[in-house]
């Protein structure tokens, strides 16, 4: 389900062909026709979809995918709809076939030589594009948007109005809203870093999500967004986030959010509205942070943390426990028994 | 107060009119025309200046400005000389008002498609311009300086003898001394991370300070340097910087320090001579770190520290103290009671 | 013994003529020519070499350098087949003997306008270089490799097959295997952090090795990784590293390692196989990590680390120890005794 403004389908292709380009055994029909990848719960009918582990029966249960690869132990749960591909490891074998559906999946389309940009582009009225700047096919820059000197716009990303985009930045298989600032060398839309185990080692998951810039967003000098894996990465609107920041995949941000200068979000991480992420505060996979939560810099956030709450150290938790524990070990040392 | 070769103002305004841009109650003479903004302790008769918090109360006091935004409770501080205006809010009202002298302070200015080289630049004796490079108005490029494939040097930007500006580096607002080396990718000047709370989210504080890098100063690759809000951010004769380093405005470093990869800066902070800051070391906004300080990889600073000791941990503090806790710790869950 | 594909080397000189340019006392004869600089261990009778400290006694006492830079007191220990050069600060004095050799060792060799690739290069079949790219003299891209808008490879670079370089990285002084990504904004090959302590200051130690990828590396967005300082920087086959990571100089990495973003390697680090290194882990100079292990997110490795454990903290220590601590200090907080 990639989108097609950033990435080219190479099939649809026959279940039967898919299942014999993995060595997969097949239980149900081989002549369907498949058209593309997406997760469990978002498929349809068309697509082939993976179930990892256990973990994900439930959503194997309802999914309404027309295919899906499976561990040989996870074969029953598939529903009848549905034509189970028994493989070794999901994750691996979906790796495979996603690259097979989109075999030039890095997303970095950029014309050659000979166009700046590209005849294709939509340029509104009243835009700017300073010297050595790059602009893909099928992009649309809106109204009194600015592209600084340098910066690459690839094929398909969309801009509103009133945005700009900084020297020597890179925006690839993204949406912008208006009024969004994207600071010079900032990298926007690049693969998320997702691996699967193969046999001869870390074999690269396509990354077929996007980027999603809500309005006002602002995006700090050198500081990487990494686009989605299968949906998308999202910042919310008015969230301004500092230099030298790292946002994996599927993140979603909400709105009116501050991330200080070198956060590192790893992937699959919710954010609520209007949170405070202090000056590298790091943020394990698949966290929740929840709405008004203000971390203290150099904190480490392992385990979802309640709306509202201040929370500090690693791993984080309340402020005024950590404080506590911070003067309990300076005692400790001192050898004081209590304050 | 923003030099004007890097930022284009657009008043003069007159008081009346500014207040009434803002809604803001006027107690005093409308008429008196107002050329710039500046700080309270900088600011001429001609100039606007605000007043956040009764903590620059002093300040308040001694201004020269000739019209100054204060709360309510703050009018009667205000010095005969100078028209007050009274605002709920007076960083927020600041805000606004120096986007009406300076509606295009991204700072962010170099020549659009046509020229790579603009033709007011000054370039002297046997300097390099690599292919891509991009040089805007009014820069001044010092003999036998070298501007990398790709690099981006913004309106007015000065730089003496000898510098090497690396490849896909930018610089903007900035005056760079002798023997300057600037990394790939490196970022210079561009905005702080500054913003006001408005009714509707974060509002961004114009940054129309400058980035001053005194003579054989070093900054490593992809390092960013924010330029100052009001004044400006200074590194100090022959201090070099590694690589990933986030320095943010108005922060102050001196001569001969060292800062060791991924440092993180943030705003307003002064550093002494010869301090050296190990990999990782954080420090949080308006510290002062004396000279001659060393501060341990991975401390994190968050009161001034005195010259010439040695620090480590978070919160930094002495290291031999930092030490004892953590073998404390160690030995506390060893269930040991002395070493 | 720099390799000539990337810097350019200004000798011979005559051993006299080194003496006299430092001021050294010269302990032989002084009309044998010294055609390069090289480290101790592996120096030949044409090289220059220098012992820092009485550490390297023994690498001094088996070199075959044809002469040796060594503090007064370390005289003795040069062999026989050397002639001594007795300066104050071995390290200061090969710091200006490496710029005499190599004057423009920055590395950063890219064509002045009017080349976008230069004639020289080697061009494989089926490659794609994307519009502003920047391809200097002596370089070698094979087939299907694909060279990113805006990217900047440095003179003599030379990559295999299929390999991707992002929009806006820019590589020098490397050679690339077949298959590596490298994604946008990434920085290889600059300069290492090495200074010698002079007289005015800081004086640079020139960084004449270079940045070996192997096949399958990928390196992520805005990631840098310096080029050595007399030997190589050595990213191992199917190694992948994430966004905004430091790799400093000397560094070898193993196959198949993970580097999860915001890491941070100082120099002369040994990383063994299939090594897991957590977001913002910071590792010490000249530390060993064995291979096959892990080493928990924020970890700060200051040690060698035997291979195959579980690491975590700072100092980073087995991670059940570094568990245990954490938690005795969260009883010792709330004033139990024992869980």
């Amino acid at each position: 389900m990639a989108d097609p403004r950033f990435f080219d389908n190479h099939g649809p292709f026959a279940i039967a062909q898919i299942a014999s380009s993995l060595g997969a055994t097949l239980e149900g029909a081989g002549n369907r026709m498949i058209a593309d990848t997406a997760p469990l719960a978002r498929a349809a009918p068309a697509h082939l979809s993976f179930c990892e582990t256990a973990k994900f029966k439930n959503d194997l249960a309802r999914t309404q995918a027309g295919a899906v690869l499976v561990r040989e132990e996870m074969k029953d749960f598939v529903p009848a709809s549905a034509v189970a591909l028994v493989v070794r490891d999901p994750l691996y074998a979906y790796a495979r076939i996603a690259r097979l559906f989109y075999p030039q999946a890095d997303g970095l389309h950029a014309p050659t030589a000979g166009f700046a940009v590209h005849p294709t582009a939509v340029l509104h009225d009243d835009i700017a594009i300073e010297h050595g700047a790059v602009i893909a096919e099928g992009t649309e820059i809106g109204p009194r948007s600015r592209i600084g000197a340098g910066a690459i716009i690839g094929r398909g990303v969309a801009m509103g109005a009133d945005c700009v985009i900084g020297p020597g930045a890179t925006v690839f298989c993204a949406y912008l809203g208006d009024r969004v600032i994207v600071h010079a060398g900032a990298r926007i839309g690049q693969d998320g870093f997702g691996y699967a185990r193969g046999p001869g080692g870390h074999v690269k998951i396509p990354q077929l999500g996007r980027v999603i810039l809500q309005d006002d967003v602002e995006v700090g000098a050198n500081t990487t967004i990494d686009r989605g894996a299968a949906a998308d990465t999202v910042v919310g609107e008015g969230t301004k986030i500092d230099n030298l920041v790292q946002i994996g995949h599927n993140t979603h941000i909400g709105r009116a959010c501050i991330l200080v200068s070198q956060v590192g979000l790893s992937g699959s991480i919710t954010i609520g509205d209007g949170v405070v992420l202090g000056g590298k505060v790091g943020v394990a996979d698949h966290v929740t942070i929840g709405s008004g939560a203000m971390v203290a810099a150099r904190a480490g956030v392992t385990r979802d943390l309640p709306a509202g709450g201040v929370y500090g150290g690693f791993p984080a938790r309340p402020a005024a426990e950590w404080r506590r524990e911070v003067a309990a070990l300076a005692r400790l040392a001192k050898g004081k028994r209590k304050p």
